[in-house]
């Protein structure tokens, strides 16, 4: 079979994203699967079915990262991961992910069609928690081993939601821990994503080739102040929490958009303790997140949020605590990948260009140990996170032909230079 | 028996307050003990035990407001009420409620012992829901015919949480609806509470006698935004109905601060959906309440707050609804009930002032059917609805002792002019 005239089934494609986006749908057409919700897990039990199903190999590792294998004959051959998530935000679109692992799912099955002989495995992976219902990129991070015990201690839901969602499916925090990599060698990861802001939309293009991915650091903020009767305690004397909280996400998005515009910045969260009428509120933890292309530009924006909130707590006689802070670093996609992706992608007749991508993937924990690179379609109106979140079906086919072309050429180890 | 010589058994009101303490206690010091919770539901248990180990007789109406009646021996004579309520704001404090309903019990049981002969019927009264974790005053209300089927429809915890407390405790919303005073006349009500502010304290005044207390209002904001990924929409693009909410209670704080001084305000709750780090907030609901000591202010001050939402939404993109309002009117405390009060407080030897009350209570619903009054009793530092919450114990037995003197003169009939 001549590698260049192989293309994704197309029929096949839709049938196996259109089967997803009706695993936790949500009346506004979006879908609200978090990582290990009864969602996911019927999402988890759809893939082990059509992986069956195509006739390759089903694996879980002890992170609950579950792969459809295509063996090599070649024994100990190296693999090659086609990567993606099943999980979502809550309330989130149906593209996030699914598009991913769908279209490395059907990469597979056709290249297990066509008989092609590869000197490398090929492995479609789900990857646990990419959104961090519990812990963000549970599933590659252990696979790479980046994932440390205090990780695992600091989940975002608490440590019994994480624990529940473990046993669910058949795991614990020490089997994730030992999942690292073993047996196999990586040789290389592809991710096939939407773009997910609306850059490549505006401006015409069929493909993103991704340069590299934002760092992102999380942490929660607690204001503490003083829980008081909300008729009787005089206004100037409360040391209202909800107010110092609320101080800070207006001062803080007001410097980032005058002094970091280049960075991005939400809080996403607030909860109000004891959250009643007539009671000031005596403590609010926030979500504070922050992206930037480096590590210097975080530390400076963490520097600033974090003195912009003990400004907002001292004015109001609260205090604030900076709880533990989630570190993922940028990270650059290989060069060589970005190579095969370009010139895939001008034989396929597709308009490309390189953008770095403002959201975390995957991908990210892959790039130092292989390998590693990343294709987008553009996303209607950048929307994403949210029910809205769409893409075009041409884009979504051309992604899938992309990402199956660029595999064959990266697992022959035909480099085009 | 003369009345001038009885007075309160110190032994038996503190076992009282100390049982009330213990039921629903936090490690804090303070007490849990919303309405109809099973701390509540333990809390009335223990009323009705305590009443009919007093040979009081006891009665519980269509609302649950649970009665402890020392009847007259005169047929058909009208009844005078000593209220407050047994339930907790969430993590509140031992006073608020427990003190006063102790006190009553404790001028029932001395004034049976003495044998006085009183042209009315005395009634110790645990009035449902104060704090309103379902409808505020619920039980004062429909005992006053003031409560209406929207009220009931709207509660603040949800349809199904009120009916199920309501459950609880074998009453339904028809049975709360159809509960107005019925079979008896109401010739007064007394209430003992703490002034759950700092200004009887730090005058150095004994006791507090209630000239009036504020209106208060509350209502839901509910902003509404667009959920988006948020390390991919561009930040001047979003509509983060988070910020929107903050810039809210920033603004209208200082609003407040500047204008309304003679108001209170609070903003105790904040939700956001869908509340992850990732996702830009697509709606949150805010619980505004505000209280002054006249309708029209009240209206000047809501007008003021619904444009300062307005404006905080307009400026981000985001959509505000005003959810429906629920109001309680000022009402001035009866003249002859605060002529007796004075008059009993200076033979007690005890130094009292005049002051309105800036916490709302269930003496409001009764201040337009009969001669009511109230009597407050210093709080330490202001403190309330907080587990720091203290008053000293003589103050305390003061108060209680001034309840039980003017309960007898008002019961006498016998006005002090």
């Amino acid at each position: 079979v001549e590698p260049n005239t192989i293309q994704i089934d197309e029929q096949r494609l839709s049938a196996s994203f259109q089967a997803l986006s009706e695993i936790g749908s949500t009346p506004g057409g979006g879908v609200h699967r978090p990582a290990l919700s009864d969602a996911d897990l019927r999402a988890r039990a759809w893939f082990k079915e059509e992986t069956e199903r195509a006739g390759l190999v089903y694996t879980m590792d002890g992170a609950g990262n579950q792969s459809a294998i295509l063996g090599s004959a070649r024994a100990d051959a190296p693999h090659v991961l086609l990567g993606s998530h099943l999980d979502t935000v809550p309330n989130g679109g149906r593209f996030d992910g699914a598009l991913g692992l769908s279209a490395a799912l059907e990469v597979l099955r056709v290249i297990k069609e066509a008989g092609c002989c590869l000197p490398v495995s090929l492995e479609a992976i789900n990857l646990t928690d990419e959104e961090g219902t519990h812990v963000g990129e549970l599933g590659s991070q252990a696979l790479t081993g980046k994932l440390s015990l205090e990780d695992l201690d600091n989940p975002a839901a608490g440590v019994d939601a994480l624990d529940l969602g473990l046993c669910r499916i058949g795991i614990t925090r020490e089997s994730v821990l030992s999942s690292q990599c073993s047996p196999r060698v990586i040789a290389g990861y592809l991710e096939l994503h939407i773009e997910q802001g609306p850059l490549l939309e505006e401006s015409g293009w069929d493909i993103g080739i991704v340069t590299g991915i934002v760092g992102i650091r999380r942490f929660q903020l607690t204001f503490r102040g003083r829980a008081d009767h909300a008729g009787t305690a005089p206004l100037g004397r409360r040391r209202d929490a909800g107010r110092a909280a609320s101080g800070f996400v207006v001062s803080a998005w007001e410097a980032v958009f005058r002094d970091y515009l280049d960075c991005a910045f939400n809080v996403g969260d607030m909860r109000f303790r004891p959250g009643a009428y007539n009671v000031v509120p005596e403590a609010v933890t926030v979500r504070v997140e922050y992206r930037a292309s480096d590590d210097e530009r975080l530390d400076i924006l963490e520097e600033t949020l974090i003195r912009i909130a003990g400004r907002q707590g001292e004015a109001v006689g609260v205090e604030v605590q900076v709880g533990s802070i989630e570190r993922f670093s940028p990270v650059s996609m290989s060069g060589e990948v970005q190579q095969i992706l370009a010139v895939e992608a001008k034989a396929l007749g597709l308009r490309y260009t390189s953008l770095p991508s403002k959201a975390v993937h995957d991908a990210q924990s892959f790039a130092d140990i292989c390998p590693t690179g990343m294709i987008f379609i553009p996303s209607v109106g950048g929307r994403s996170h949210a029910p809205s979140e769409f893409s075009a079906w041409q884009d979504c086919l051309n992604g899938a032909n992309l990402l199956l072309h660029a595999t064959v050429r990266l697992a022959s180890g035909n480099s085009t230079a």
